[in-house]
Parts: C-alpha cells; structure tokens; sequence
C-alpha cells in the first residue's frame, strides 16, 4: 500500500505486513509439505509477488482489537493471502482475464505453463485449509478454528469469490436489477444492482471473513465479530471501488499490471455504470462507513482506521 | 462399480452409494449456498455425472467399522466427493490431459467453457471445505473435525493429489529412481519408483484419508485410525493399478471415456513400465495387503472387504 499523500503509514500495518511476508513461506518449507519441485517453484513465484498483504493485516489486526494473540492468528492470515494469491493466478489465465502481468511481473501462467498455474492455484487453496486446520490454534481451540475455516469457506466459494468471478466473467445484463440509488447502500442483497453483487461477493466477501476471522480467532464475543464482518465488508467494497477509479486512472508503473483493460473489456465497474463522479462519492461513503462501524471499539481499533484511511487515498 | 463377475454387491455399499447420491447436492442447495445459476449448473451437472462414489462409501464404511453415525459422516463424505469432482474436472481441461469424455459424457469444459470448468471446479473443493466446518459434527466435536480437515487438506494439497497430477503431467524421467521391486512394496517414499510416487499422491492419498477420516469421525482410537489409514492407502493403490490396466484392456463403452489414451501420451502407468504381467501381480499383491490391514477387525469390516474384492475384479 502506497501511503496517503504526506501520511505516515502506521508501524503497526507495516510491522504486522513484514510479519506475514515472513511467515508466508514458513507453513510450505519441505520439512512441512513434500512439494514437487516445480510446483513449489510456481506457488512461491505468485506469494513472493510482493502485494499489499492487505487481508493477512486486516485479519491480524482485527484480532488486536479483541486482544487476540498474533503468533495464533498467524497462520489463518497466511491462509487468507493464500486464497487471495490463488484467485489471482487462476483470474489471470487466458480461459479468465488473460492477463500477462500482474505487479509488475509476468503472471504466473506466462511464466510457467497454464497447467502448473492451475495446479499452483489449486495448491494454494488447498493448503490454506491444512495451514489452519493444522495450527496449534484448531489444536488448543478447534471450535474457532472451525467456525474461522466456515466463514473463510464460505466467503470464498460458490457463494462469494468464486461466485463473484463467476458473474464478472459472464455477467447477466438482463437481469434489470441496476438501478444508481443501490449502489450508495453498502448492504448488497439480491435486489442490488449487479455491479455492486460482484463487488460484495468477489472481494468484499474475503475482506469481511479476514476481519471476522480476527474477531473470532482473537476471542471476540458475538457483537464484536459482527461489528467486525460488517467493518470489513464495507472496507472491502471500498477496496474495490477505489480499485476500479485507478484501473482508469492509474499509470501500468503505479499498478504493475494493465490498466483501462475493465473498460476495454467492457467489464461492469462502478465509474462505467454510474460515471467517476459518483464512483468517488461512493468511495468516500463507504470510507465513512467502515469507520463508523468501528466506533464501538476504542483505540484498539486505530490501526484498523489506519488501513481506512489508507485503502482511500490509495495511488495503487 | 461392476460387481465381480458371479459376485454380489454388498448391500451396504449399494445403501451407502446411494445416500451419497442422495444427499451430494443437499449441501449445496439455494437455501444453504446462494451460487450464481451458471456455476450451479456446471457444479451439478459434473457431480451427477454417476460416479463410483468409491471415496465416500470407503468413509462411511471405515467409519462403520469403528461404529460412527452415518448421519455424522455423511457431509465429510460428500465433500471427499466434492473434491474427486473438482480434480476430474481441472484435469480433463486443455492445459492438463485435455479430455473430451469423462463417464460417458462430454467433459465439464465440453459441455460449458474453460473458464467455467476451472470456477467450477475451485467452487467444489472449496465447498468441501465449507461443508465440513458447517456439519452438525464439527459444532458438536471440532476436536475430530479439525483433524479431518487436516487430513483430506494435506492429501489432497501439494503433498498429495495435486502434487501427483503436476509429476503426471511433467513426470521427471531423469531422477533414474525407478526400480521393479519398489513396485512391489505398497510403501511410497521418496526413493520410490516414480510412477509409484505419482500414484501414491494422485489416488493413495485420497482413498488413504477418506478411509482414516472414518475411523477418526467413527470415533476410532489411534490405532484403529492408523490402521484404516494404512488400509486406505493399499486400496487406492489397487484401485490406481487395476486402472492402468484397464486403460490397456477396456473399451470405450465399458469405461466411458477414451482408452489406451495413457499409452498414446507416454504417461507413467504400471504396465507401461513393468509390463502387463508384474501390474497383474502387483493388484494381486496390493489386494492381500487390503485385506491383510484389515484383520485387526471382525466382521465389522466386511463391507471394507467387499470393496477390495470388487476393486480387485472390476472391469470398469
């Protein structure tokens, strides 16, 4: 994450992102996971990529605010960035998106083959759940481990990310379901407007399971993990809105992967359907939101308002 | 599965087939998992493409050896089915072994497109995941549930199922860690004959934890699930085998999908290295040893030994 204009990102977010960059590599070491090798190339090639990390920190911090312990949470954020690198490789096949590069390098079908790529893929997801099922965590306290596995699955799949992916490949123009006023709600239902669906389910989903796993994980009672799902569902959407002005905004140097490529694909993005001006009025709508959902919670929750403020004056 | 030939089907695993049947899209019905209605379609029509459903009666009936509820059971074998499904699926795609039949119908990626075959197929192994956290038995014992997570998680990851799938694609013929009497041990390890190596990850390992799943869900103590683990992994073993060989000596009609097709590609099959007669062997071999495992058990297993009979005498 580039910091805002003249802001100081907090040592928290960048402390808790040297963490899991640290980490990410530790639960696939050959002593732990027999890997062929040119799997393990590939799958380390796609996590060493250098993104933002952005979901492990909103996990590890959503934890801090409940007073969760990091070294527990570690290996569910690892997991979460496992399942985020794993959309990725499988997005950017030439069956998917068809991208060639992604941060600046070429993405992981180019520079392998599309099989490894898929399998890298299935690998990573795969192994996000051994990751957590197998963490001293789910051993001293399996009934979070389950409910934190439940909620990450479910945000994933059919009915979230893969869900999501699946409607921005082929979106259903005919439904008549658009109209502008859905898109300022923040709570994506069936009756929302479809650009705002894809939204909620290919990248809201993950961000509100992230701050709900840290929630849960860290010990939170049943209002906070609410307050926490609907925090990072709103951050989310944000995420991707703010996503969606620099995709025609952005310069390939500040993104490191095509950009205006939504455009040309006449993908449904919010400045496409509602026009830039409104996509900024959402953004800061939603920039507001999640930082009124974390009014319950005191300082404790100051780094989580840090990756707000952040997500929304991001250049990339 | 064809019974042998004068043989009869045990009665429990036509029942227990058939409440897999039964209850494989229950999970995945619009009350419980909202799914876009393209990727349902695909999901469903791969996973009432008739399978065996080998993998799940074998952990349904391993856990009826060590008296486990079926009901209890009955989500954690449907998501090893879910996942068999997703594994068909990517492999039959263009980039893996590019297969137009599978069962006797055109293949996910035939009767759709790639991108939807490959969403599909993330959609189901995630899912798997899903339903198992979400079962009544992982609110109820999480302790066993997570341990069964872990155990379908590490066989079917990297170490496991797709490992094996990236060696049978890009098998490393120059290792020169092939020798006939690995063939014969039963016991995969990394100084193992590489088509071994290959099966023990591709099939073993999910045949091995459907079957320790079982024991462990059934309530089983360590030995019981070691052993039904060990007795898993010879069955799937022979099951891999007697596939090599049916590749070579089955016709399209029995099969439903192409044949001697190994061959053609030069893939790593048992008959293929050692020839016909040391693969006949080997099934004999790895059939005793199924068998063998199980004599720690009473009549308790008996439907476990009619699965290795079965397996041993099929003929598609």
């Amino acid at each position: 994450m580039t910091a805002p204009s003249g802001g100081v990102v907090s040592p928290d977010i960048t402390r808790r992102r040297r963490l899991v960059e640290e980490n990410l590599l530790r639960f696939l070491t050959p002593d732990v996971c027999r890997i062929p090798g040119k799997l393990r190339e590939a799958m380390e090639y796609s996590l060493t990529a250098g993104g933002k990390r952005i979901r492990p920190v909103v996990l590890l911090s959503a934890g801090g605010v409940v007073g969760g312990n990091e070294e527990d949470l570690l290996p569910f954020a690892c997991a979460v960035e496992y399942i985020h690198t794993y959309s990725l490789i499988h997005d950017d096949l030439p069956a998917m998106d068809d991208d060639d590069f992604r941060r600046g390098r070429p993405t992981c079908h180019k520079a392998f083959d599309e099989g490894t790529a898929i399998l890298a893929g299935d690998a990573l997801l795969t192994e996000a759940f051994r990751v957590m099922a197998d963490s001293p965590l789910a051993a001293r306290d399996p009934g979070k481990a389950v409910r934190a596995i439940a909620l990450l699955a479910r945000a994933s799949g059919a009915e979230g990310m893969v869900g999501g992916q699946m409607m921005d490949l082929y979106p259903d123009r005919s439904t008549g379901r658009s109209s502008p006023q859905d898109a300022r709600s923040g709570r994506p239902d069936p009756g929302a407007s479809e650009v705002e669906e894809i939204h909620s389910r290919k990248t809201a989903a993950l961000f509100s399971a992230s701050s709900g796993m840290g929630g849960i994980l860290g010990g939170g009672d049943e209002s906070q993990v609410e307050t926490l799902i609907r925090f990072g569902r709103a951050l989310g959407l944000l995420f991707q809105v703010t996503d969606d002005i620099l995709d025609e905004t952005g310069s390939f140097e500040e993104m490191g992967k095509a950009v205006a490529k939504d455009r040309a694909r006449e993908k449904l993005t919010v400045p496409a359907v509602y026009g830039m001006e409104a996509a900024t009025k959402l953004a800061e709508s939603l920039s507001r939101e999640s930082i009124s959902a974390l009014s319950a919670f005191g300082e404790s929750a100051d780094t989580l308002r840090d990756i707000v403020r952040i997500v929304t004056t991001r250049r990339s």
